[in-house]
């Protein structure tokens, strides 16, 4: 279901043989997987979105931005397997006859399309299995295929990543869900993150917009690090109305527990792209509460979370408490090393300006989870919040050494 | 001679058994290498520093701040596999007895003397041992220990780093030397670099605080990535005079070509740091020219140069140009993609916003060689620098997967 479990959602996917090169599917002669998808909502909608900061963007990034504009979008299309960045002007035709093929498809205009790729970068999309893709992809709509459209985006990922929850609106059951795709976390310098959330909540036009930035923040930020973002970058949320509740304006009780519905999707999808990460064993999950706001507490959890020493260090099953602290102190948050605590699965390890005499076989053995909870008290204020990572193996650089070739 | 190239500096070691859980030195007895090394000028020094920015300092740089405020330094005292960072009151009091334990044998107030750390965070220093390594190096002082202080002060390094030069300035011969550690340069969260470098040449007193930091700009800095600091990092560049040249003065010609040699040494130092990274197997420099200011090319050279995707691509010789201009283009400097050039082991792979056609088996084979030249041109100013880097391997996760244990 996933992307397709809000009402009045639907999807369609296709094999055009552009996902070759991927890790794990080489051996596979390309047209035989997804590469394709295309998401359509029975009616409009209020639609908002947040994309990569790299100041190289993808072609269909910057269509996003111009279709948003309007903010009337009823569909998605989606490719794997090509980024269709650094490709110049051709790039940027590629990406509008991309949202063309699919309006005239769906009978719609193209800036009611939104595009994205994902894939090896300063290559050509090829057009023509782009457009018998749309058209097989536009042909077997349903809203069976959620699962097949989270498949279809996938490049390094292993497993499709969705997730759904439902909740009560002023006397209407809404439903919210998603799809993401992106593995290369451990150091995001390149690997695309797309996600996209859905819900047939009818909202006031704009919400959307206004909501997504925060609910990027408390989840999908969270595992990436700033300013590393890909050339491809986006997350988009769509809101079509179908459940039939008094439209939710901004500001009020209702957006508040559909922001929260919305983040609950989005930090389940961000915790299983950590989890999925490239070559990762184990989820990493770093807390950390009282720092002096949440914006220091999301600084400091990304720093812990995104150390290749921490992550490393997990992989070893080593209790380096050290080099937890060292991320901590060059997050740049603001730290007091005698009023930081410090626990590793639920263990305490530094406390009052030192390393606490603790049995290190059993905190060798909270590293030797598949999931590892490193929760940093800092003792400063009431800022918190929650990063995600995986541990670093080798299997990471095999992965990445030969990923084009 | 290294350190010790300059006249009046002598060096003198001792194995004191707290260099253990080094890689490679696990099987081998501790006590066997040298840990410990003491650096004496025969004159005081006029002495800069610069240090960590992680907000958890070790001990000793705590100290040495202190100590430079009266600029009347004489000697340093390092010691490798223990960090002395996170130790509390006890550390400093460790730090301070390091200083006038070596201060007491050789003559001199504690305040001039220095004292570096490396190693594991969280424990005490083993002061007994230290106590007696002191008396031993201080015991053996000489000219010909340059490079075997060099030896004492690695961890993960598996060669001493050194370099030296001779100018002439103002009618004398002045030599300039230095020595450094670090090799967790990957990605170096923690891995903590020591430099240091030391000159005859007669100065007058402040010269080097004034020239240090532009020294590191362009050399040290440039192979780690800025905020990522350890606990320890110290940088210390010594001048006593001791060649008996007119004292140069600041903003003098004379000032400009100290600087520029000193400045030859601390590359040659970080070039050698780059090509001894954990698990390199190749090194990488990066060259970006056409920026808008030499500070918006050092942010874009160095994170091609620390990019995890480009180590990776290096390492398995993948002339991946996507990951290049990806991480141009989150570096945060100035790009028109229109503008760029870049090159790959001399041959041209991107201009004018898109991918050249160039031979492929050609580039894979600059990537191939030991070291990989990567140039970006910007095309946007006059501003230049270069980065170093390596290739990431899967020996790297290996040595870090397991380091305390």
């Amino acid at each position: 279901m996933a992307v397709t479990y809000a009402r009045g959602f639907r999807a369609g996917t296709a094999a055009c043989g552009i996902k070759a090169f991927t890790a794990g599917a080489s051996a596979m002669p390309s047209g035989q997987k997804d590469d394709l998808c295309v998401i359509h909502s029975a009616y409009a909608c209020d639609t908002g979105g947040v994309f990569t900061t790299n100041k190289v963007k993808s072609a269909s990034v910057v269509i996003d931005q111009l279709h948003l504009q309007r903010n009337r979008v009823q569909a998605l299309t989606i490719n794997s397997g090509n980024a269709n960045a650094c490709t110049g002007a051709q790039g940027f035709k590629d990406a509008l006859l991309m949202a063309k093929l699919s309006a005239d498809r769906l009978d719609l205009d193209p800036d009611q399309v939104l595009v994205s790729s994902t894939g090896v970068i300063g290559r050509y999309l090829p057009m023509d299995a782009i457009r018998s893709g749309i058209a097989q992809a536009c042909g077997s709509l349903s809203a069976e295929q959620g699962v097949a459209a989270a498949r279809a985006i996938m490049t390094t990922d292993t497993v499709p990543k969705t997730a759904q929850v439902d909740l009560d609106v002023a006397g209407a059951t809404v439903r919210v869900g998603g799809m993401c795709k992106g593995s290369g976390m451990i150091h995001p310098n390149m690997a695309t993150m797309l996600a996209y959330i859905t819900t047939d909540a009818a909202v006031e036009p704009g919400l959307m917009s206004k909501l997504v930035r925060s609910i990027a923040d408390r989840s999908f930020n969270q595992v990436t690090v700033d300013g590393d973002s890909s050339t491809n970058d986006s997350f988009l949320v769509l809101a079509n109305g179908a459940a039939g509740n008094d439209p939710i304006q901004a500001g009020s009780a209702e957006a508040e527990e559909l922001k929260a519905a919305m983040e609950q999707v989005a930090r389940e999808l961000s915790r299983a792209i950590a989890r999925d990460g490239e070559g990762a064993t184990r989820l990493i999950t770093v807390k950390v509460v009282g720092a002096t706001s949440d914006g220091e507490a999301r600084t400091a959890a990304r720093a812990v979370a995104s150390s290749s020493l921490v992550k490393t260090a997990v992989h070893g099953g080593d209790p380096n408490w050290g080099r937890i602290v060292c991320a901590l102190g060059y997050s740049g948050a603001e730290l007091a090393l005698d009023r930081l605590h410090l626990t590793i699965g639920g263990l305490v390890v530094f406390e009052r300006g030192s390393g606490v005499n603790v049995d290190l076989t059993a905190v060798r053995r909270a590293f030797e989870q598949p999931e590892i909870e490193i929760v940093a008290t800092l003792g400063l204020g009431e800022g918190s919040a929650e990063a995600w990572g995986c541990d670093l193996s080798e299997e990471y650089v095999r992965i990445n050494a030969d990923y084009t070739t």
